[in-house]
């Protein structure tokens, strides 16, 4: 067996062996398999597919390229969740407390933005003195006292990912339904978990802009989970505008800690509470959806949320304060409105142009290598289906580069659109896969 | 403009512009597009194609990657050859000092064997002092002054071919028709020629196994020519069976050696003679093939050939003395013969098994930088449709190293059937394209 030999099969559409998939992943991690023929099977594979054997050895490669995390001390049910990403996606961030303030264990593990999409790490790191890169003791420190931590991807969990995904990031292979489904899989099956709740976004400001895409995504990976035993539930939510108001990373905790105070925008809220009762049912700790949803306000209305998030933020090194006085988060030295060309109705708000703009304005990054202002960032301040008079503002950028601004706000400008009649509100939940 | 942006483009099906070609090409070569993005891109290419436009682009790109030789100071006209490569095919050693030997100038540029394949400077190389590393200035002496140089693609030559051709080997993409014709197309548009004739190799010893792929293949490269004004030929010819009887470097030299005296075997002279009728037509140096092969078989009965041959053979500083003692090539210290196993007509005598067999014995390279041994090769005794009595000779095998020839003989053992009854004998020429 030669690599050549397994890259020409996948070439002409044939199917690999377990056996030879975990000789690919393994020598490519190793090395011996160079990146120039690894980014050629990955386009033979991006192009012509995997079948479900192929993806579950190619899952299970990544997987055993490095270590697992063991959680057996745990007594409670380890749940995590996840999102294949959007534009104002800060769902993690409060719903994580949420759930653990109602008995579940999370060992969240998140990565950082890419292109017009948040990452979890960056905006948790606007927290001053608050840190995300935890060694496995201390991540299983954390975990074991709180019930909750949010760390960083370990170095040694499915380091094959890491490689793939920086080659495929460089050589036009990641939208690819198969590799993106085993990247996310592998990795979550290396947390050791009970269940998996995951959020894949639809629409122009996610990965995948067709529902059907969507669905065909959610589909794999619930069927990875499933041939794991894994319990998974999959929910396909909106993404055609940003979630919530605030775009960015220092706003998105700001506007995280108002959902854990009881407050914040409807649609945020509802995408909160609609993956939090998917995890309290799937925990046993609810019966059904409406019994869930009590749980999950209790949790709020009590101050349990809020208290569990101070513990956590605490733990990992962060200033507590900044829950009560989010005026302790970095701040942008210049803010600039964006005025409504007439009066009317938000038709039109695209999360990808959004998502884009505050990338400009330094909230993104453009290049793995780039850094991120954490200050920096956009709030909408007139939502798709609100109304808004003409010169009043539709968004706020915030910034600290004057010379970002020329960029981001001709993009921003054409995210939205204006109508004098308002148009129908779209779901924010348009399906669900379960295992 | 980034190279994803290109590689995504293409992996999706689009097409790329003569400039984005241009540009990656240019890019690959320095170095700034790197190894593995190339890969991608060439799997892409496999897969997806290129259309006509793109195809002139990339071969233009390749052609301008480096020098091209400036010939006009030779008078005659300047025509070469080339063969797609197949299992004795040693057509181009005799051809060139016939052809030459009628007036036409034959500044022939010559690869190494890889595979099954043989390759023509592997061959030549054998004459003791032959070499076929020349610098662009004893090129151009010696085919002003002997008319014909048979010499080694010059480095400063479609630098971009060589790079690529390394990575194709490693990556699974090199049987693609467009990656094959723009790779011979560029060297051969770079040798500054007035005319070039090409034997397209049909069958299992050959790239292309299928006659459909093969005409794909010549019109693709006609089409090429035609977009330079360059007059192209090619014949499809059939390489199912070696072609000769010698299979190897320094025996393919001899059996070259006894066409230039007016012997050799029938199939080896009768595509010699075709494709030398087509380049003095195409050098209107004959009216048609009746009168062509007339001027070559001149060329040969009266001895003007093997002199020519003996002229480029010198002046290389190869000894010409092997023109009339071939016992002074490279011999093998072993020879073992196969015996047939029954009585009858040769039916099979698989090319690509043949092939193989004669690598293994040391013949050829398995791998670009494996070292090929002169003397080791293959003599077919009793060819396709030949009888042969049982345990007469089907085959010779000659080696150096004894432990090769486990590998070798079982192959060449099925690479033979014998029936009772002959075969219909297979045509040699099948097929012919013209610009």
């Amino acid at each position: 067996m030669t690599t050549v030999e397994l890259i020409e099969r996948k070439r002409d559409g044939g199917t690999l062996s377990p056996a030879e998939i975990g000789w690919l992943i393994r020598n490519y991690t190793s090395g011996s398999v160079t990146d120039y023929q690894m980014s050629a099977m990955l386009m033979a594979v991006f192009i012509r597919g995997l079948d479900q054997e192929e993806l579950s050895a190619w899952t299970d490669a990544m997987l055993n390229s490095g270590d697992v995390l063991e959680l057996s001390a745990i007594e409670a049910p380890k749940l995590d969740k996840h999102s294949t990403g959007g534009v104002g996606d800060k769902v993690s961030i409060p719903l994580a407390p949420m759930v653990a303030a109602c008995g579940i264990a999370v060992p969240m593990m998140s990565g950082r933005g890419l292109g017009h999409t948040g990452g979890t790490l960056d905006k948790l790191e606007t927290i001053p003195g608050f840190t995300t890169n935890l060694d496995p003791e201390t991540f299983k420190r954390i975990l074991s006292k709180t019930g909750l931590v949010l760390a960083g991807q370990s170095k040694t969990l499915v380091p094959a990912d890491r490689k793939l995904y920086a080659l495929r990031d460089a050589t036009g292979t990641v939208p690819s339904i198969p590799l993106i489904a085993s990247s996310i899989m592998s990795k979550k099956l290396a947390e050791d978990l009970d269940g998996l709740v995951l959020d894949v976004k639809v629409g122009e400001g996610a990965f995948m802009e067709s529902y059907d895409k969507a669905l065909a995504l959610a589909e794999t990976l619930v069927g990875i989970g499933r041939a794991y035993g894994l319990n998974v539930v999959a929910l396909l939510t909106n993404m055609t505008t940003p979630l919530g108001r605030e775009v960015g990373n220092a706003n998105e905790i700001a506007e995280s800690i108002a959902v854990l105070a009881g407050g914040g925008p409807d649609d945020l809220v509802e995408v909160t509470y609609a993956l939090g009762s998917e995890r309290l049912q799937m925990a046993g700790l609810a019966q059904d959806d409406q019994a869930a949803r009590q749980v999950l306000r209790a949790a709020i209305d009590s101050g349990a949320a809020m208290e569990k998030f101070s513990e956590v933020v605490e733990a990992q090194g962060g200033d507590p304060r900044v829950l009560e006085h989010p005026g302790l988060l970095p701040k942008a030295r210049y803010q600039e409105e964006l005025p409504a060309p007439r009066s009317g109705y938000v038709t039109v708000c695209d999360a990808l142009k959004v998502g884009v703009a505050a990338m400009r304005l330094g909230a993104g990054r453009e290049r793995k290598e780039d850094r991120i202002d954490p200050a920096a960032g956009i709030t909408i301040v007139a939502k798709l289906g609100e109304r808004v008079d003409e010169g009043q503002p539709l968004a706020r950028m915030s910034f600290n580069d004057e010379g970002r601004l020329a960029t981001a706000k001709p993009l921003l400008k054409r995210a939205f659109h204006i109508a004098t009649i308002p148009a129908a509100q779209p779901s924010l939940i348009l399906g669900e896969v379960r295992s």
